[in-house]
């Protein structure tokens, strides 16, 4: 895994992708998939919701920690059927056939097999709204990931894959953050 | 415009496309640029985060309304260059030839222009971390709108358009709120 500087890490969120959360409590690694996340600063921070059903959720909240990964969309069906099995009664990683990997400033694991891999404290949680609220630590690419497409949930069973690029830099140049 | 069923809308915002949100205070229409926002509830709720800096930001506080627009990508750079300038020198609509249309609910206006037009209620700011939390109380599609391929900010100046669409809709029906 390559470092990848803190301030770019939000370039991987903020394009909406679907994500895989990890967590690890009592010494066991879970995945959860996830698609109702946002960035909230540049520093980076980012906010996701999720609830009491989610098994994850406890984790999240005991541990304050957690690694947000990236799937590219080679993960294909996986990345959706993650989101159908739980933590309770299933090791993800081995049902998947997901490598987890020592995160340098979290207990959560990193996922090798993910294009990205951002580790994360959960700094604050609104339980009014059961929003998380996450400040990344460290930020890690797989450049061993070349088709770095994306996957979006339209939240209906189908998702689209990211498709043509464009580069309108030159329009947003003075709202770029330094570095990015 | 046609009505599109309130528990559908959560779909346009889940992939997490750039959206166009406007506002309407003192009887004047805006527009801003906004990538960082998310689904929070089926119901539909959502959130997203916007501070003072932005023009926008107090007519939302003021009127607790607004609407969330969302632009398929043949809109292109004018969606990047609605978030390079400011509703309090421009009038948004009338430089960038968009036109407003009166919503059902809410005094903010609809976008002709764009794919999907959601009007929202803001029912909540969670001031330390700036983030609006919004319900939704009607939403449209324009029929006429028949290249819906949504645009993704990276974050870099850089964007991408849907590409294409995988169905795996029967891995996750069990998690699928009824009617979507």
């Amino acid at each position: 895994m390559k470092q990848l500087p803190l301030q770019k890490a939000f370039t991987l969120i903020e394009p909406g992708p679907v994500l895989l959360i990890s967590t690890a409590d009592k010494g066991k690694n879970n995945l959860m998939t996830l698609s109702w996340s946002m960035v909230i600063d540049f520093t980076p921070r980012f906010a996701f919701t999720t609830g009491p059903w989610n098994f994850s959720y406890n984790a999240l909240l005991k541990t304050k920690q957690c690694v947000i990964a990236v799937p590219t969309a080679q993960l294909g069906a996986a990345i959706v059927k993650i989101g159908d099995c739980s933590g309770a009664d299933t090791d993800k990683f081995k049902k998947f056939k997901l490598t987890p990997l020592p995160a340098a400033q979290v207990k959560a694991p990193l996922v090798k097999e993910c294009y990205a891999n951002i580790e994360c404290r959960v700094i604050d949680h609104i339980k009014k709204h059961d929003i998380f609220i996450l400040e990344a630590v460290a930020a890690w690419i797989n450049p061993a990931i070349k088709d770095t497409r994306l996957l979006h949930a339209v939240g209906d069973g189908t998702f689209t894959i990211d498709g043509p690029k464009r580069n309108y830099r030159k329009f947003m140049k003075d709202k770029l953050p330094d570095g990015v």
